[in-house]
């Protein structure tokens, strides 16, 4: 397929890459040189910060901006590429296709569930994609680079992104909770390593709340009121400690 | 080492494996005949009901039952091999090491800080131990086992145990939370994979903190807004995600 890839940051990055690799014929523009430069070195594509030298014949045009500049950037693809016959989508989890409805004819969203980071090279095959549209050009697109291609509307994508930010953000921030408290008896944080990968591997084989282990599973009261008193200093700590521990508590009971 | 060990549950019998294969010359000790079995085919090690049939002169009697059941197993140990020459220690993370000294003269603990599943292989380099002694002798044992030997008192061990809730126990429950929620859109949990694996890879290399994506650290409050909202009929998670969301933001501007 022509596809034209609107930005430069992780994301996009990212998708470009992964899309030449797979054959496509990729154009990137950007606002900025500087994030192009990489791209070209690395992939040889058409790289541009001319959106009048953008190709008005692509068949996707994946718009991969922050949230806040979507629309603008969307609108002003507008100016320059019309009612085009491509499909105008774009890759933000938590934004509706409607903000690109208002200016495009085939809408659509192609959204990859990972956590991009500059410079590590991913691979795909382990990234499932979750595509909105009314054709069957993305889900294709989608498939060229990932065995896993779901479907979802916005509203599914919705508590699609709310999930990822249980299982990803919050999780990366317990460690950071956990992390503070080894650094108070001079511990590395590297102890807690092997930990956390034999949670994430227990949870390959097993459903996560057949998983749960600790104090608040086992409704063990007296720990779990010698650790809620150990937080006694640290109240915001303390209370995420209640609520997830009650949470777990409900869980299990709901199972059972 | 002349080791006894008192108990048959998970970490009883993942150490026992761990040290007969270190070479050290052990005896399993449980309450019922059951889950002895097991571990006497598997490692041909000698395994008695009896507690009148445990040696006395062990170096080290390791006492690895559920911590409601550590106090009246440890008096009844006393009852039989009375104020002994070897260290008795029990693997308790949350327990402190007085239970223990109304009874015998050298005590100890011997935390292995790990989430163990029966049946589940595990490579013991990649187990931090945590050791609170007078001697040297459980710091010795656990060298034979493991690189990751670390020396904490009670009150040390506690905040160990509560970062490993936090990283462990805590994590998987929001996992819990987000395999509820894609249920909710007909999206298996595997599709959160490579997201949650991608996640715990990245701290490895750096920082938790550091390492934060999510809207969230980037303050979008449309975001935040909108997914507080989409927890309105579950009160207790939408607490969750605004008590986590307020402490990813203060971590930040404390980095920062």
């Amino acid at each position: 397929m022509k596809i034209v890839i609107i930005g430069a940051g992780n994301v996009a990055s990212h998708l470009t890459r992964a899309f030449v690799k797979a054959g496509h014929k990729v154009t990137v523009w950007n606002r900025s040189e500087a994030s192009l430069a990489a791209i070209k070195e690395e992939l040889s594509c058409p790289c541009t910060t001319d959106m009048g030298a953008i190709p008005r014949d692509a068949d996707v045009y994946l718009i991969s901006v922050t949230d806040d500049a979507l629309e603008s950037v969307a609108e002003m693809l507008h100016t320059f590429i019309g009612k085009c016959e491509g499909v105008v989508a774009h890759t933000a989890g938590s934004m509706p296709v409607s903000l690109l409805q208002q200016h495009f004819r085939r809408c659509g969203v192609l959204y990859p569930m990972q956590t991009f980071t500059k410079g590590k090279t991913l691979d795909y095959n382990q990234i499932p994609f979750f595509v909105e549209e009314e054709d069957d050009v993305l889900r294709k697109l989608a498939l060229s680079v990932s065995p896993s291609v779901y479907q979802l509307n916005g509203e599914q994508r919705k508590t699609l992104h709310l999930a990822a930010v249980f299982a990803c953000n919050f999780t990366n921030h317990c460690y950071s909770i956990a992390e503070d408290m080894l650094q108070q008896i001079d511990i590395p944080f590297a102890a807690l390593l092997p930990l956390i990968n034999e949670t994430t591997q227990k949870v390959k084989a097993m459903s996560p709340v057949e998983a749960q282990t600790g104090p608040a599973v086992r409704e063990d009261e007296i720990v779990l009121d010698q650790q809620e008193h150990l937080l006694d200093d640290r109240p915001d700590l303390q209370d995420i400690y209640i609520r997830m521990s009650e949470s777990i508590i409900k869980y299990k009971r709901k199972k059972e």
